[in-house]
């Protein structure tokens, strides 16, 4: 099986699990209980997260660890009485969570990039969070994070001046980018960060939301008090040491994990673009995550395809995950105003470390094959 | 080192971990995605719902999952208008989260059993939610669910008489007891019922929530729609499974287990009452999971005891891991009106798979050492 839907999930890394184990196991202990190997425990736990704020630039009291992504956006905009602004291509979590509230939408490219002139417009007194994806999850554009970050800046400065005494933050879900992109708040300007450990080879159900102290959240989950009061419940031990292990094989090897997707990415725009000169790629490729190719075919039926695709082997899907499985239409494709003929006939290719020269390029012979299989019974129908 | 600390964590079962780890690792699949080997994830990750669901006497559809006993007490309070009425001595999470309703308290006997007659005083037409735990988490008290239950159906059909539309339901944290306890939710007369996979030998971060269809629950967390619609975010698929198969081994050794921990408790209550003539039992012997014993030492700080006794290869805990590493007072113990003084002098026993007759035998031992030493020097002193 020649495995390209990354974005969707990543196997866990083998170093990973093999560090999360022995607090599964042996190190079991309640990292509240008073007595020394649950000690041990809490300490290898705060450590872990130690790490992981310095890998990210942030001070290790302000992580909240969660259950995943979705759970750390819930928390990022649970306590917000503001409007929430967003792009209409964000993460089904942000489009959900964002619509418990007020909410108003960005302006965004036929990419997907967040315009900037229409932060600028939509910033209004009302607004009182910002969210803006690092990188999109479906066709891997990387968004203009720290310039969204200047205007918020400007206009922080201005409703000061004005005795305007709403809040104003900004909120970047880095689920995706995380495992290729180096992520430091403060280079990026952001007030909140989610992250995601099932997206760079660790542990399903862990994520965290980094939220600068100045920042009241409320939270979602109220018992015990741990995590500072923000998510209640025993601490993930096993899950926060995998994340933060697999952060640090991410940081490790991003740069030539990033040049190594690049050069196999290079290689299928070339060979999918000279057997296809119709196909439209919808990923920018100057800017954008290089493990990420959104391609489609007009007149084909993606969902035959993938069906195709997987006879001879290739898996992938044809939007997220969430989207795939519904017979809906992405919200991403919508929003960047794609022609239903080609969300129809729409790929999405993520890239990661199950993939080499040698399965990439059996991958496109069986894409061209079967996509051209495809073309001939349509012309022949 | 011997564990007496089962009620604060359970250690993974091995067999538990095996069926898990394949779904960390080859079968890592997103669920929602639209190939065969991420269906097959999702069939298992379904089959194992409806085994944990056959096991409570459920619908596969009714259960929640989510990470962890918290969570799930969280989600069946969210949506309630009216008032919630719990016990003083229900788990933190209970009590936090109660706290941000309109909340009443019932009145417990000593052992802080609830006693029936104020669920009967207590239930105003204000009244939505009734939650009581399966078993107290420090005493091990079992409540009378059912007895419980038999009143709110009196009062139901009372307030349909009367033409009150407020709906009436009872929640139960089975969370302590599921390993000891065979739980069906019809015998139980329950509607919504938490369990939690970590106090069973089963993965941390694991819980769920039972809801019957007819009630409303709002959810949490928002986003991709899982669990249809209630927890949004990537089904927990290893942890499912486990959660599962630590479940299903509960229920083979439930009997055996219950009757084997009754038999060391047996021996350490006639040990340890013979060597302290004047130690009070909180735990009511006869109505009580079998794995919990609670005793109190006049005159002794049971802090000191918890370290004597760790330097001697006894681990135990004062009261539940959540105050216990807090320098507070156990909540459970004010609420049953014990002084102060034995409070202080209280440590709470639970017993487990990691306990034999041997261990016990030498922890009792341990323990009388100690506290004869504690007793000795408080005598010169």
């Amino acid at each position: 099986m020649i495995y390209l839907d990354h974005a969707a999930a990543t196997p866990l890394d083998d170093k990973v699990l093999s560090s999360m184990i022995p607090y599964m196991k042996e190190h079991f202990y309640n990292p509240s209980s008073p007595y020394a190997p649950a000690l041990e425990v809490r300490r290898d736990y705060n450590d872990a997260k130690k790490k992981l704020a310095g890998l990210l630039g942030v001070k290790s009291e302000e992580l909240i660890m969660s259950a995943g992504a979705t759970e750390s956006v819930n928390l990022a905009f649970n306590g917000v009485t503001g409007t929430i602004l967003i792009a209409p291509s964000e993460h089904k979590s942000v489009i959900e969570s964002a619509s418990m509230h007020k909410v108003k939408y960005l302006a965004i490219d036929n990419y997907a990039t967040v315009l900037l002139e229409s932060v600028r417009q939509q910033l209004d007194d009302e607004v009182e969070l910002v969210s803006v994806a690092l990188a999109n999850n479906e066709l891997g554009t990387i968004q203009p994070i720290s310039d969204i970050a200047k205007i918020l800046s400007e206009v922080r400065a201005d409703r000061k001046r004005r005795g305007i005494s709403r809040e104003l933050y900004l909120h970047c879900d880095a689920s995706q980018g995380a495992g290729l992109m180096d992520i430091n708040v403060a280079r990026l300007g952001v007030d909140m960060l989610t992250l995601n450990a099932s997206k760079i080879y660790g542990p399903k159900q862990v994520g965290l939301l980094w939220a600068n102290k100045n920042i009241q959240l409320k939270p979602l989950v109220h018992g015990g008090g741990q995590e500072r009061g923000l998510r209640s419940g025993t601490e993930n031990v096993a899950g926060t040491i995998g994340f933060m292990n697999a952060y640090q094989l991410a940081s490790e090897s991003r740069v030539s994990e990033s040049k190594r997707l690049g050069l196999l990415r290079d290689y299928m725009v070339k060979t999918l673009s000279d057997a296809f000169r119709d196909m439209v790629i919808s990923t920018p490729l100057n800017h954008s995550l290089l493990s990420h190719l959104h391609v489609s075919f007009p007149g084909i039926d993606a969902e035959r395809i993938i069906y195709g695709l997987e006879m001879r082997g290739v898996l992938l899907a044809t939007g997220s995950a969430c989207a795939a499985n519904r017979g809906t239409k992405s919200h991403v494709l919508e929003a960047i105003g794609m022609s239903d003929d080609l969300i129809n006939g729409s790929l999405r290719i993520s890239l990661g470390k199950l993939n080499n020269a040698e399965n990439i390029a059996q991958a496109c012979e069986v894409i061209i094959d079967v996509i051209k299989a495809e073309y001939d019974r349509l012309s022949h129908a």
